[in-house]
């Protein structure tokens, strides 16, 4: 790529960045769009505005991110996503300090050589050009063997060393906030009070699963045994009591309709309302209410009696004994009786609770090897989808399209895109289906699932996206030294790194540029809204709905994250220049995601910072990467003392499992000194109980007059669940 | 080795056996050797012949080694024992369970063909006839690729299932034996009240290290805290205690002699009571004692005030608790405040007990790499040390030795003994070089350091006596050919084995018929005791300090079966004869031991089985090589089939897996349903807490009446510790 086309692109990017940030000044300070700019606040019963007025400087949401404390985070939106800021700004100070020694120094060490134009000389017409002014300012400028490698040589070494340096900093800070924010939470949290227990024995004869555990722990827990929740096989019943509340819905809408309109709303009763007989719609949904409450009070009798399977939620009236039993081994055989901490109420997947103890091993090592396929073959799927959904093998299969196709035009277009609709497809349905293998691998937790998806798509861009381009483009020739000399992998890498360094740059600007302007202007949500808002809202629950804004959705942040990291780690040396744009990249995400943290983002879910070890683990990752490459490049350079990035390597290794050692169990357990402190109200532990009952199973909510009969279906469940 | 030889050899072991089995059934029957011969049943308070008289069947014991029950064995001998004759038993069952299928078809199989014939009249007579008679009952005797392999191969499988199926019975069966013995111990184990804490950080200014860990559990176990004890440096201390127990011991001396002849005895003052003033050595000792006993009282005050240490015992006043507070997780940091069950007193290694987290780690790879630096160049210091002592470099050394070393007689007995002699003294310092590697460790006690030294010093043997006997005969040729192609290490020791075969068989058979020989008629330690007796003691105490057993140890006792049980294992296919030896060596083993168990030993430490994953570990590894040994030497044969075998090696990486993670957790930890069973005595904590005071911080034995001064120990113990 040449210099212009590499100016005109982060001038473009720049410009739509301008724009969007406009449009959110102009759009986020008119009051009928309050619900898309503020959310978090209107939901935590704030002022949006609180402070700082409409006719107030456009910037003062900047002043706002800056003077936030970590505090106001872990308040506003828990302690995962401040622990997602300690990431952010963890690796702008990496790259901050990096970049302060690396760019004085190195670029004009690189300036200054003239590896490039001797080659070029020497190669003289032939060469296409493809070296532009940037790389002037690279390591590629560097003759070989040339004393100037000490310089980057040096330069690994520093960014590692700040690397260490901020990482063990940031770990050691993360394992105060988790063990804060566990110490001192205001409300009485249920998980704290509860263990998760899998792989129940049947219980002897005679005895119902629920007794047997009952009976468990009584006898290991004579005194702070509380109560116990067996899991039960809730499928069914979920069916009757979404509908039920989708009846719910639509009696609200005719209700609100009625009230609008003062004629009373009909409905045909067939397939989507457009067939069948025209009912009225109020006394239709009443009498479909009616009849499922009774149809879930019976089945609730049903599930409690019968349906118990082999796990369990056990309540104890402590919390130290509660985070002492879920590190503790209960039974002989260590695959029975096995407990954990539960997870929130609203973090658990039932449906994995009863896979039995080596299934839930063997699921993982299958997944494993299916993530694996997936990441090493995924263009294979894709080059066969693409192949099948070619023109002439799509009207094989589909004729009556013949006569479409058959128009120039619309072959053109389809010809030119069926293939890379179905890469987009494909990489679309990425995230959701490394999801499906995380659940399916038996995890409990939701948290603890998205954690593993995120690994999955770490692995899955570091490999695809990063050295997949970089590799790309002399593919074949690659392969086929690859086959001669297995083991020249990172050489390979190394060699085909600088000539991509423009590429990731332009890709580092893109994301920011455009990717946070769109993430602060919220411009497709704000669409949608007002959309749905106009044409589909019809009561109060329904406009909320619509503006819900949902979480960070780590799943797919973090490693897309971490993708800019890796590739800013691994040019950080051969092409400092990146420096600046990580820098950039994670300032302004810093910036602006702290705006969205504390005014957007409503996170579906807390667990304590559980999110850091994996982070961390990834960051290394990258940082390790990074030295291997330089080794390769370095290699390549012909300088022979790339020998001494050898201890560097193990240094790493050492780094990560020193790290593992004295930080990890704190994140993987609850630490009893965190678990001991007094907290400032008695807990009510009926509340803690009841906060575990799936929906289907309890009551429905409170502020539904018009159900009281299902009101007692906890004194039900209670009494059920007593016997 | 001849097969007449072979028969020579394996006769005169049979009767020294004989003659030795003689000697017991005459020695043991003579009142004056029960000490030797019954001391555990003394010790006890037990009737040496309880049930059998002096005059009944000479081979009485035999039947009391048969009826006597695994009880018998635990209440005798404590669940260690029990757990090695389990090792025993189901290694005989093993080989016996082989033996039933393999003799009878393997053997015919191998008689009928002719390898051996064809290969020695092809070779004719270059050939020296290394092959014997039972060379012909062997795989070598089958011809290259022959259909009958096919056998040779369902062997290896039907040994294989033998072992999953009686290892998988073991371990079962040891999991309840450990939690039958923890659940219904009718002592109160001191042990199941504690946990060893160690890491732990400094104290906050102001407060003693007591203090600060005295308020941490206090915080976390409002009511179930007991009290801790706070290890402190005692190396000063016990100094002191050892002179004074010396001194009170010749003290005790001086007074049996003074009442024996009637006249006062004396002695020298000065170095080993040769040089010096001579005093009453009565008034002597007194003195001493009394001034020792002053000085261990000051110096308790200063070591309970001053020199605490950052570890501690801390003590619950119920099992549960304890239990728990051994598995969980205390500090955010993982590093500080780490957690253990606390081993017995009488194996804590008290020393050990302040090594730091991080310097336990950096210790344990170091002496890995030191044991694997060991077992890989044993060889090369005992050829050091061989060339030192070679005659002319010991008379440059020593030159005052060459007038003896001139006679030829001395000369020639001299020379061919000094590399042998190194030899043997470096073999017999091994184990007690590992066990000082394995404590280097920072390992908490003595049963765990034990269990260390015997894994070790498995796999020495199995490297050097094993293979390195299997090789040894060819290996500079070997050592060529594993330069040419490194991977063909399996198969060289395939080709290798055969030629073996009939020096393990002598070998296994000399350890069974000697080995077992000597364990039984006790001689060596029967002669030391008589010797003593007559010679040396002087008081009761000192008589009984002469006959006083010790235990089974397990650190060289286990390792030596585990070389037997991987030999038999290695030629069970190839030479199925080795299947009856093996099934003697057990067989033997079981009974002779079961009568030591029951008589003689006592154990010096109780961990209930926790030796047994160990031990299963290593029976796996032995079958692991032999599956590998057997692939490598089917395919010597040139038999494809030999793949067959690799799903084999498979199964048994998965059976070990699967094992470790079903079983080993139940004897990492104390389970709690097993430690919340009622006792049936209320525990006295006061005396729980005493048994972990160190001797020399404690009282006297109570017996002691002399120095009643020193029983306040404790009381001042109590009062300072509780300050």
């Amino acid at each position: 790529m040449e210099f212009a086309s590499f100016l005109v692109s982060l001038g473009t990017s720049a410009i739509i960045f301008v724009v969007l940030m406009f449009l959110f000044t102009w759009l986020s300070r008119r009051p009928g769009n309050v619900p898309v700019y503020y959310p978090n606040r209107i939901l935590k019963g704030m002022d949006p505005w609180e402070g700082s007025s409409l006719t107030r400087n456009p910037f003062a949401w900047i002043r706002e991110a800056f003077t936030s404390t970590e505090q106001d985070v872990v308040k506003l939106s828990g302690v995962d996503t401040a622990v997602y800021f300690v990431f952010q700004s963890t690796v702008l100070g990496i790259f901050a300090l990096s970049a302060l020694l690396l760019l004085p120094t190195l670029l004009p060490i690189a300036a200054t050589d003239n590896n490039l134009e001797t080659s070029r000389s020497a190669t003289d017409t032939t060469s296409n050009g493809t070296f532009s002014q940037l790389d002037n300012l690279s390591m590629a400028n560097i003759t070989k063997s040339s004393s100037r490698l000490w310089a980057f040589l040096g330069a690994v070494y520093w960014v590692s060393v700040v690397t260490y340096f901020m990482l063990w900093k940031a770990y050691k800070h993360v394992a105060a906030l988790r063990a804060q924010a566990l110490m001192t939470s205001e409300e009485v949290l249920p998980e704290q009070f509860a263990i998760l227990v899998r792989d129940i024995p049947s219980p002897p004869n005679g005895e119902t699963q629920k007794e047997f555990v009952d009976s468990y722990f009584r006898d290991i827990y004579p005194e702070t045994f509380y109560r116990s929740l067996v899991v039960t096989e809730n499928s069914k019943i979920n069916k009757i009591w979404e509908d039920l509340e989708g009846y719910k819905k639509k009696l609200a809408r005719a209700e609100a309709a009625f009230a609008a309109t003062s004629n009373r709303p009909t409905n045909k009763t067939g397939l989507l309302g457009l067939v069948g007989e025209r009912v009225d719609s109020i006394d239709y949904y009443t009498k479909l209410i009616n009849e499922s409450v009774a149809k879930l009070e019976a089945e609730q009798r049903t599930v409690l009696a019968e349906r118990q399977q082999t796990a369990a939620v056990v309540f104890f009236t402590d919390r130290v004994t509660a985070a002492l039993a879920a590190q503790s081994l209960h039974c002989q055989m260590v695959d029975k009786w096995t407990v954990t901490e539960a997870p929130e109420p609203r973090q658990l997947i039932w449906e994995n609770l009863k896979i039995k103890f080596f299934s839930r091993i063997v699921r993982q090592y299958v997944i494993y090897f299916l993530v694996a396929i997936t990441i090493l073959f995924y263009m294979i799927p894709i080059a066969f989808v693409s192949a099948i959904t070619t023109l002439a093998n799509l009207q094989k299969a589909l004729p009556f399209l013949k006569p479409i196709v058959d128009i120039a035009f619309i072959r053109t277009i389809l010809e030119s895109y069926l293939p890379q609709i179905a890469l987009i497809v494909f990489l679309a349905m990425l995230p959701k289906f490394l999801m499906f293998l995380s659940k399916s691998e038996g995890i409990p937790s939701q948290s603890h699932a998205i954690r593993a998806t995120s690994g999955k798509y770490f692995y899955f861009s570091v490999l695809n996206v990063f050295i997949g381009v970089t590799l790309a483009g002399s593919l074949f020739e690659n392969l086929k030294a690859l086959e001669e000399k297995p083991n020249s992998f990172i050489t390979l890498l190394a060699t085909s790194l600088p000539k991509s360094a423009t590429f990731f740059l332009t890709y580092v600007a893109l994301k920011f540029f455009v990717g946070y302007g769109l993430e602060l202007s919220r411009i497709i949500p704000l669409i949608i809204f007002h959309l749905k808002k106009k044409y589909l809202c019809k009561t109060e629950a329904e406009v909320k709905e619509a503006w819900y804004p949902g979480d960070l959705s780590y799943a797919t942040r973090v490693p897309s994250d971490m993708l800019i990291l890796t590739i800013t780690f691994c040019y950080s040396v051969i092409a400092p220049l990146i420096l600046v744009f990580g820098v950039i990249y994670f300032g302004l995400g810093w910036l602006i995601l702290r705006n969205q943290a504390l005014k957007v983002y409503v996170p579906s879910y807390e667990s304590y910072g559980r999110m850091w070890p994996h982070i961390h683990t990834r960051i290394l990752a990258a940082l390790f990467l990074f030295q291997l490459v330089m080794f390769g490049y370095l290699g390549v350079k012909i300088f022979v003392w790339a020998i001494l990035l050898v201890p560097l390597i193990f240094i790493s290794l050492i780094f990560g499992y020193v790290c593992r050692q004295k930080f990890y169990g704190g994140f993987e357990h609850t630490a009893l000194e965190v678990a001991c402190r007094e907290l400032k109200q008695r807990p009510d532990l009926e509340e803690v109980f009841r906060a575990y009952i799936p929906h289907s199973l309890s009551t429905h909510k409170g502020d539904d007059h018009q159900f009281k009969g299902a009101m007692s279906r906890y004194q039900d469940y209670a009494a059920i669940s007593a016997a």
